[in-house]
């Protein structure tokens, strides 16, 4: 086929010249579509993009294009209601945002469609910033959601949003309006219980160790070592959140899969509270990295506090004074390097469950890659950190001394659930038990043994 | 419907056997396309992708294709004009690139029109790489740019790009070619500035201290402690940089703000020095970023270098020798340990903004997430790093010692600025001064009280 | 153009009700289609998405839709041969992935068509997982990959992807359906040669190191030191691996250049084994990476190890009995500092070598911006690592004491490789070599300079 001459470029109409329809306009013409601005007072507003045209006569503007964006605030809709039979049979297209959450009984594209019911209200666009439009999606997300109740009129902003470079996400009907329009206004909803749960663990452990350490040495010692909240008990409360919040992702699996054993089939959906416990999981261990992070940070800091000089030379000092001989304690000395050597693979091992956990890196990756990295990496890390614990407590556990006015250390109550999920994830793994998993995650179920081929014609 | 038989394939043609045309090539043919390669001597290039047929006869070639890729150098361009007639309303796509920029006045695209009028050209597909069109686009960036001033012929390229997986911007008429050319060309452009900042900054600072450590010791009291330069010196120049650049992200923030309080509305345009200033913080933060990494890394080594095990051990032969007890200071203790902690956060803090700008990360954050991380928690960061900074200082500030030759000492220069910004910052937030401020972004103008609701209709 | 009615939505039919069969259908009804499932026992299988029709006359729900989900496992095809009459000329999408691979000996989607000759079999979807299909693709690959050997029916599931928010990428005939059907089940396939070499240079090292410094004490002086083995020993191998491995990352593309100029030609093909290691250079690099970082955490845990903190102590208190003085080395100093300072820089560059290789930072790098960095800045990372390694030996090199066992240290083994990749390199950028390198990678070729000219408009 030959190109005989350029076709006439597509009108496109956006009401409201504010930095959304500066923007927005501006990107069109870019994406070689024609431009009118309808504007009642378009001397006034700032500089419009090169190229589009101004109307102030608001009707004709509408009149001229089939598609018409709405970048106007919803308190201002009702001036369109007066445009209504030049909206009819347009497709308008709703771009608005609140500045809260539920400040309005509809949502701004279903009041806008109840003003004009003639026109095919789309809302869509609504998560995009100018910013991102006038500087291309390049830093940007390029995701368009859109919902519609007309089919032909979400094709046409679809088509639209395609040349200008974006993916579309068609989310149904005008209904989830209510759903797009609060997207811009979400403010991490999915970190909310991790971080309420990390709050929690760090406050209840650091009152814990602040009466076991600090008030324990005022009391029975009449010592003053209140400088040691700063590192060396903020030093304890990190590393046992982080243990504690990593076994915590790796807990629901667990349960999950004894749940499975006990039904005996997969079909039956898991109580809420699993379900939203497993979906946090991401969250939980993202935040037990942090954890980890700070204690690696914290610990490393160690030989340059002015406290530990401090000790080392006085103990130095002390051992030449008495005149003292200590013996070099090999057990010691493998004790102590197992404990760095374990820490630092468990941390090694959890930042690259960080990394592969960051949206480019686990979009390369093949979803069998994904689980192996997650669930069997994952395990590993546990164990590591989990033995380097161990390692830290030592003999200890057995020592009456370590039991301040009868209360067990910090770290012993780390150990709990994370030694739980191991002997847990254990029972697991052996033959008997994870050959009887995989079935019922195949679909097979166990009160229903006859016809169990043609179950599995189903899954 | 129902679909008897497959549709015969599009053919498309190849100018050039280079890398380029090869991989491009093999990729069409993989899409479904049929590809005929016109090459004045066929057999001497490289092997072609199977399936492609190739023709000496160039002329025979273009005419059997309605859209053929330009794969061959603008040098040789001269050759295509006797294809003139032939190349007549077929798409023209250039996707040739220059090995310097302003090698040549006008674009490649530009001449190829010029040379043969009748045929439509697109400049397109110049920003990938051959590399990338061959192995697919899961590794290297799936954006294509297209610029052409017939729109039918924009459209026939991009289909083909979309068959390729790619996704298509276009970038308006052939006038924008010349911007094309330049993308492959560019190396880091936007990251000169804040590059030179960073570099004078430190050079400043490391011959400042230079003469107040090194040059001082030596004059003053004849001893050689050039080995400091190494680490010592790197490790005062590295946080000095760092946190006067991280004050530096946030100070054209600031001074916007007030600038939009004297002028009492948001319409007026920053000056340049704003605008270029304000484009440039994100890659400002990332260079502060990475010296304060340095600055923690340096940090760490401390205990052990030769030079502090030296001193430690001689400090504490000499505390034996002299027989002194030195006694605990638990103030110090405090403000050492304070020190530590404070930094330790504000890096945390820190990363945690670094990681938040990787582009995968902040695509999947909302508008309002954004910008929660990066004013919120900057901020917190920059405070952090002050008060580590002051800390640091303690009571040395009044100590004329500390005033070697009547200069300051660097930490106390670097102080400067973060200061100033926290300090103006805790301005804007005032209540009274924050809701004007808010209320001018919305759209509300000082000067023109009047009509306030009709003005912010359009914003 | 007015849009009257919204059209009627499209059909599709889906086999198999299944997790994939379930949320398959919820996003197709999310986007607007129509969806009827076809399912043998339609009451026994979880719950089915809301407004999908459920038939258990597979045959009529099979005519009913032009575009047929087959979401059934491959055992269970053979029942949709008694179909084939009302699928003829329908568009089949096969979904289905394996449980290994090589399992069979033709390609489900290969299978599928033998079965039914009449229908127009694709294969598509199947690298996509239930739950991606469910959450949207934000969060994970939003790539389709499909191949078929009809190209309208290619178009038609392209189409319904699109829709879905997916991009889609063609891999042609039916015959790839094999490649698309072991995506899913691979596993690190291109980190298998990288991992197999960083595990043999480790274990190598270790056991070498392991006789040369333990199994040595023991038998030459009856020490028992095995306690090294945990963080010593380990800090041994992993910068002595992670040398390696960089220096291996740049050896073969110096081995190119001096193929290239000794063939005087780019047109020839490198050997297999060259192309197979130019492949895997990021991995190499990522896991050199990996290397380097345990070696900084486990050097910078060394001042809080029970060993090293012995040993100072008892050095301090030898130094006092004995009443020597011992004197500060400038020189010592210099040396100590530097070797500290390279390997800090050298690590930070490192860094930036490793986050510029995470797929969204690399897509938004030109590429000429990509390859500054990964091979100017790679290079320099090489020299600085290189030149660390060569001040911790300093002047050990010559004592005789350093070649326990005739053998030499570790560290001098080491550098080796990055020692010949350096030197190769200098050779290739001197003037004259690089000029000539720089014209054959241009396309010039040494042994037919006659027609040098007519070559080069062909590359």
């Amino acid at each position: 086929k030959e190109m005989t001459s350029a076709p006439e470029q597509e009108l496109l109409c956006i009401f409201g010249t504010g930095d959304f329809g500066r923007s927005l306009g501006q990107r069109l013409l870019q994406s070689g579509y024609r431009v009118v601005y309808g504007s009642r007072r378009p001397h006034s507003c700032g500089p419009l993009p090169q190229g589009a045209q101004v109307m102030s006569h608001t009707a004709a503007a509408a009149q001229s294009a089939s598609l018409v964006f709405v970048c106007i605030h919803r308190e201002h809709y009702d001036f369109l209601e007066t445009l209504a039979p030049e909206l009819k049979g347009k497709v308008l297209v709703d771009v608005s945002n609140n500045l809260k959450k539920n400040l309005y009984p509809e949502a701004n594209a279903e009041y806008l469609q109840r003003l004009i019911p003639g026109a095919h209200v789309v809302k869509a666009f609504n998560t995009l910033s100018a910013w991102a439009l006038q500087n291309g999606p390049s830093d940007a997300s390029r995701q368009v959601y859109l919902c519609g109740n007309s089919a032909e009129a979400k094709e046409a902003v679809s088509e639209v949003a395609t040349k200008l470079g974006l993916t579309v996400l068609d989310r149904g009907s005008l209904t989830a309006a209510r759903e797009l329009e609060d997207f811009p206004l979400q403010l991490f909803p999915e970190w909310r219980l991790p971080l309420r749960l990390a709050a929690s663990l760090a406050a209840a452990f650091f009152f814990y160790l602040l009466i076991r350490d600090v008030v324990y040495a005022y009391a029975e010692e009449g010592k003053d070592i209140s400088f040691r909240i700063m590192v060396s008990l903020a030093n304890k409360v990190f590393p046992i959140v982080s243990l504690i919040m990593l076994a915590l992702c790796y807990l629901p699996g667990v349960i999950a899969a004894f749940l499975q054993l006990y039904r005996g089939t997969k079909y039956k959906r898991f109580p809420d509270w699993l379900d939203r416990w497993m979906l946090c999981r991401k969250q939980l261990g993202l935040l037990a990295l942090a954890f980890a992070s700070l204690h690696v940070l914290y610990t490393l800091i160690i030989p340059i506090r002015y406290y530990v000089r401090f000790k080392i030379a006085e103990s130095t000092i002390s051992k030449i004074k008495e005149n003292k001989t200590s013996v070099f304690d090999t057990t010691l000395a493998w004790r102590a390097d197992s404990y760095y050597s374990m820490g630092i693979l468990g941390y090694a091992l959890y930042v690259l469950l960080g990394i592969t956990s960051l949206p480019s890196v686990s979009n390369a990756l093949s979803w069998r890659e994904f689980s192996f990295i997650q669930s069997k990496l994952g395990y590993l890390t546990l164990f590591f950190c989990t033995l380097h614990t161990y390692l830290y407590g030592g003999s200890r556990f057995l020592s009456p001394s370590t039991y301040k006015w009868y209360t067990p250390p910090g770290y012993i109550l780390s150990l709990v659930v994370p030694s739980v999920v191991l002997v847990l994830k254990l029972l697991i793994i052996l033959p008997c038990v994870d050959r009887t998993l995989t079935r019922i995650r195949r679909g097979w179920e166990r009160t229903d043994p006859e016809d169990d081929t043609k179950k599995s014609l189903l899954t």
